[in-house]
């Protein structure tokens, strides 16, 4: 059967997650409906990451077998049109090979977590940012992420219920910058634990409030162990930008 | 009676428009309900743009004036928390001279149209910006829209029901710019006719997409008949950015 490529964007604030749950909206089950919708073939894509509820995506990749060979603009453009009115596009589609796997070939996952510093809540960018009020050095957060950056045990920013092997993760990005009142972190990393962004997101904020040192960054992740990681930042600001393959 | 001046960031999809109506939510309405919350008083904020429905503001300015002499950051921070959860939000407060006023004292307002250019629907920018499909030239459509710039009789590009007295009007600035797939429109003037940046965005889209020449938009505004005027650009993709006084 021919395997094909999605890249797919979407708004996270309506569905569970990325994943089919037992209750609740998923991107996974909207694009499988859609798929049935058009082709009349019950087939669960499987996508690069598995987003949380609220997180958003502007690549996430998916692949899917169906038995028809599609051209891939008619896949993609069909698939559009079974996807409204959900907030989920399919932005391209591409035939591959039998053995490529969205999952399992990624080589590289990129995100992005936009945070608005200011003191007005937010209006146009909400559900789409983070709002933190008490000002941030985005410099002295910049400088306490490059501590993360590398080879190291994740414990301390991994969720309880992370199903990966092991905690022991190559982050190979980690960028923090201001512009205006707008800071953007930008990770980059093979994979990443559940809820890792968040929780070290949640971290360098507290860097940056001057709650904690970058040494106290160092010291929790260090310390391995989950109680030390700062409170989780919220889905909102997360976005995942592209896979590499 | 002291007299102050807000700066306003608002959503404008939930809004019939900035100003109040007989039915619907307005910006200017939501706003009064705050100050008459916060302070016990009945007062209508004067604004600097009559923004129409699902027009979003990131720095429109209005002033009121109110009994009580208010430190500007606690009306600003007690006006939003009234404003709650409304998707308005007031960035700053400011204590200003009698004689300022937030329409009439206005040298220059700045307005951006957001524009994606590409086949996939929108999901995290629906709402936020104007979905135009058949590719478009913003190059040329940059080079026409400076045919539109400096003293002119904009009838064709004016609403029917404008109220202006006149239809004479200088456009300061009209610069069409693409970063990826994304076209921003950025439109300076001391004011503009109603309706008059959504009418020009809708006949510049037919240059950027081949159905006009530079020649035919010039030709339109030469005509001074609003049936000339391209479709009417929607709401979605414009912004009032900033006002200068």
């Amino acid at each position: 059967m021919p395997r094909f490529c999605l890249t797919i964007e979407y708004d996270g604030t309506p569905f569970v997650g990325w994943q089919v749950q037992a209750a609740g909206t998923s991107v996974q089950g909207v694009l499988a409906d859609a798929v049935f919708a058009l082709s009349g073939e019950r087939v669960r894509p499987t996508g690069a990451g598995r987003t949380d509820a609220g997180v958003h995506a502007l690549g996430q990749v998916a692949h899917l077998d169906l038995a028809r060979d599609w051209r891939p603009d008619t896949l993609r453009d069909g698939l559009n049109a079974h996807l409204r009115p959900h907030p989920v596009a399919v932005l391209a589609a591409a035939r591959v090979a039998d053995d490529f796997n969205a999952r399992l070939s990624a080589r590289q996952r990129h995100y992005r977590y936009r945070i608005v510093n200011r003191r007005a809540p937010l209006t146009v960018l909400r559900a789409r940012a983070w709002h933190v009020i008490r000002p941030l050095d985005a410099e002295t957060m910049h400088a306490a992420a490059q501590l993360l950056v590398g080879r190291h045990d994740f414990t301390t920013f991994r969720a309880a219920e992370c199903q990966a092997k092991s905690p022991v993760k190559t982050l190979d990005r980690l960028a923090v910058a201001r512009d205006g009142e707008e800071l953007t972190i930008e990770a980059s990393a093979r994979s990443f634990l559940h809820h890792q962004i968040r929780s070290i997101t949640g971290s360098l904020v507290l860097v940056g409030q001057g709650k904690w040192t970058p040494h106290d960054l160092k010291s929790a992740l260090d310390a391995r162990e989950r109680a030390r990681c700062g409170p989780m930042a919220p889905p909102d600001g997360l976005y995942l930008t592209a896979v590499d393959y």
